[in-house]
């Protein structure tokens, strides 16, 4: 069977809340958007960390556990960790700076421009569940989704990365 | 050159041993295949440990090394580590308690449910090899392979993750 | 719309810089190439750090904060770390002497088979600003590329894999 396989789309499953990983995701989803490319972003796990908004939100319904989950998580791009050399905070300093220094987009603006662009970004709603992170909790223009709507995307894409 | 891509064919290669990462993928595996795709996970490397039986297994032929590495890697997703926040154990029993609480499969009903759908299980025979894993000690229903037979999986597939 | 996708070609994101997930992508990429399909590594991030000459190299041009980057990450394959039983290099040294006795390649000799096979490697220019890796420290035969290049090839593949 041939499929209807579309080159214009991409998904990105971002699972990973490492700045570095992070950064990259949307380094590639931006690129491909930029190139006319249709592109959804899934974001899982501590993915979601990208997405929440960087002050503590008032919300009902968490557990104990919950709440621990969230206290312990970054809030929002400006908290994400390095994978590697991240010095309880310093490498991302350095990062971010050298960032600057060669006029590269940040994690931040790289979020606008992803969204300003029409990168799709759905949440997992599974891993929100979880963690007990609410939707009130994430920025504006997220999609709440299950793994069966990533797959449907997926299956209409040409190109799949789990970061 | 068109292609012969099935849409209904999805692989995962389960590199990562991390209790997160192994999770997603069966998420994602299960998804598929209750949608009716043909899916196959191939383990390597650390992922292997995810398909280890809970119980120390009486082998022979294993050079020293390979019974330190046997030793100090974890025996089945009953004793995965989480990527992050593993807090020497503590995490994961969490993390497994939010699940429970939110009525999320357990990482043993994921696997279980795999084997049910018909997920192939394919372990990389090299990564085996080279961390002394013998079959003896992987839970039943395994095929063992190389990455020849990887890519050959991957060509038919029209989703293919590292994770 | 039906994508001309060729089967006989794949593409590797290498953005980790662990010597086992490097490993790895290596493994993938030499085994693809063996059954004839063409191949694109495309280095970032981390995974640059495989690609340093294990000498430092007299460069030019670089700022303070790049000469810290430079001293701190591995050159070359050799002194790459283990994502997981590190051992402050221990792990490493067990793990290769493992490979050796099961007649693994090394991962400089999957490498330079890379390169004998005809892999494509490719750095990403964008993260070698931010970290500050210069051309002449990396081996000979990379050409150095944006992310619209690798979205480029990407699109004529099947098989998209981010390490």
């Amino acid at each position: 069977m041939l499929s209807h396989v579309d080159t214009s789309k991409k998904t990105l499953i971002v699972f990973s809340g490492d700045f570095d990983r992070v950064f990259a995701a949307f380094i590639i989803a931006n690129g491909a958007a930029a190139m006319g490319d249709d592109v959804t972003m899934f974001f899982t796990f501590w993915g979601l960390n990208a997405l929440r908004k960087p002050t503590k939100q008032k919300v009902s319904g968490k557990t104990g556990l919950q709440k621990m989950f969230a206290a312990m998580m970054p809030r929002g791009p400006g908290k994400l960790r390095l994978s590697h050399m991240n010095f309880a905070g310093a490498g991302p300093v350095m990062f971010k700076s050298a960032m600057k220094a060669q006029n590269v987009m940040s994690l931040e603006e790289l979020i606008e421009s992803a969204q300003e662009q029409g990168i799709k970004f759905v949440a997992c709603t599974m891993s929100m569940d979880v963690m007990g992170i609410k939707p009130e909790e994430l920025i504006d223009g997220v999609e709440y989704v299950g793994v069966a709507s990533y797959l449907g995307e997926a299956d209409e894409a040409n190109v799949n990365l789990f970061v």
